[in-house]
């Protein structure tokens, strides 16, 4: 039996060793190249190869290198393939860091001070106390909970909102599309960390802005997906929304001419909020796949029905 | 006896109030209202009224409203009377949130992305872990200790350069003139935070650029003085620095035509790293003010010799 490995360089030369030491009887491909294909049981790629289940007849579990599993078409993977996505520390943490940082630089009116430079304008703003400052972030999961505790440490006033309800000391839950108004009412700076599902398409349009109080502040680190691209240009025409941060959009990259890159009030980074250390990555996926062997749950794994 | 109020119009009207409910029997005056001037025991401003031995030949102590008083021409005041600086606690508050800010910018390489953004460029830069990032603050106060404790609790690997050694648990001390090679060499981020003096002015010098790994980063939250302009448009354009953050310039507001304002490498910010709070502020000053009438200690007394 044997696992394939369809990602970067680095990924590979990091791994094969990892594998060879803890699963020295696993043979361990590197895409293209698959060995006997009949003999695939795992397969870690973020876009697994075409016709699985012509291909790899054997295939067990997929792994996701990435921390959502959206980039993967679910219908078209065999039904009793199993699919999880990669949860690793190292995910959280730069998470943390890109969102503590987009609330930082809206709160201290950064992106402001930037336009100023521009205009070569030297004018304090006035400061407003991080207690007094109000951050909701959508989706309260791996990446959620840790956004929503280290913001809150930092003095933010935090809430979030899911589709259940969650217990973080200090920190309002809201659960469920009844509890959406309330949550965004409350919510000077909107954080969206959800998974995207057929139930978070298009989440991010004109309706829901008109729920925020008058100004407020979007931060995208979830997919592109999520937003609706031109209700987000005419809030911010319309000042419903007084800037947005974006770290992902559809498609990616961004095409050149889009009218996102020279907006005023949107800042774009290249996706880079977070991503998996490589190392830490296929530890997480040498310890699943150790579950796997024994029968035991692995981390991460999809619920196929939900999506996540 | 009387004290004289020379600020905004927000602290005027915090503070008559406070004082009024602890002090009853000091006559709070607000500048350019100054009632006896005989009687003008206490002054709280930023930029004292001109010849204060002539005007108000009984004042005992003067007040700064910001954390320095490097704004103050000690020489010019009379001897006899005191100098005491703002330490108030939203003064850390607000710098905290600032350099945590510029130090995140620069290690997500958000300069970098913003550059990238006006050019059209989607592309990720690589991703360092906090834990290999080495912040070095120069300056251990008021300011420098609680930015020094905060920094290192969220990653970030800290030490401290001073004029005297300080024992914070967790991060490296530098002292003194003989230990700032060796602080500097290990410094990826440089954040000035000290007291502008006749020791330190001109301080951040191509000197001392030299002395820092290759491609530093300068943060300067300290004042415009310490900063030798042209050194760091020489060091910015030969690479010995890669960025620049800062909060202060010489002479504030930058003028209009300062080449400062369109450099690609500089971020400029107008002097809003931290400011003190009204309220707590004015408490600050009653406090004081009750610990002098009975011969005890002022907190943030300023040594006349030092300077600071």
């Amino acid at each position: 039996m044997s696992f394939v490995l369809k990602s970067t360089e680095e990924r590979a030369r990091l791994w094969k060793p990892m594998f060879a030491s803890e699963l020295p009887e696993l043979a361990f491909h590197v895409w293209p190249e698959t060995g006997d294909p009949q003999k695939v049981r795992y397969l870690a790629a973020w876009q697994p190869p075409e016709n699985l289940a012509e291909n790899f007849p054997n295939l067990e579990v997929l792994f996701s290198v990435g921390a959502g599993v959206d980039q993967l078409n679910l219908a078209s993977i065999p039904e009793n393939v199993r699919v999880v996505r990669m949860m690793e520390p190292g995910l959280g943490e730069g998470m943390i860091e890109y969102v503590l940082w987009a609330v930082l630089s809206y709160h201290r009116n950064m992106f402001q001070y930037a336009r100023q430079q521009a205009a070569h304008v030297w004018k304090g703003a006035p400061n407003v106390s991080s207690s007094l400052f109000r951050v909701g972030v959508m989706g309260m999961g791996a990446l959620g909970t840790p956004v929503l505790k280290k913001l809150s440490q930092f003095g933010y006033v935090c809430h979030g909102w899911s589709r259940s309800r969650h217990d973080i000391p200090g920190i309002k839950s809201y659960a469920g599309p009844e509890e959406l108004d309330d949550f965004l009412a409350a919510t000077d700076v909107l954080v969206c960390l959800m998974p995207l599902t057929d139930a978070t398409k298009g989440i991010l349009n004109k309706e829901l802005f008109a729920k925020l109080p008058k100004g407020a502040c979007l931060i995208n680190c979830g997919r592109g997906g999520h937003l609706a691209q031109d209700d987000l240009l005419l809030a911010l025409d319309e000042g419903l929304l007084s800037q947005a941060v974006l770290d992902v959009t559809d498609p990616e990259p961004l095409p050149e001419d889009h009218p996102f890159w020279n907006h005023p009030l949107i800042t774009l980074t290249p996706h880079i909020a977070s991503s998996s250390h490589a190392e830490t990555g296929g530890e997480m996926i040498l310890k699943n796949i150790l579950q796997f062997e024994k029968g035991a749950e692995m981390v991460g794994e999809i619920n196929r029905s939900s999506g996540y």
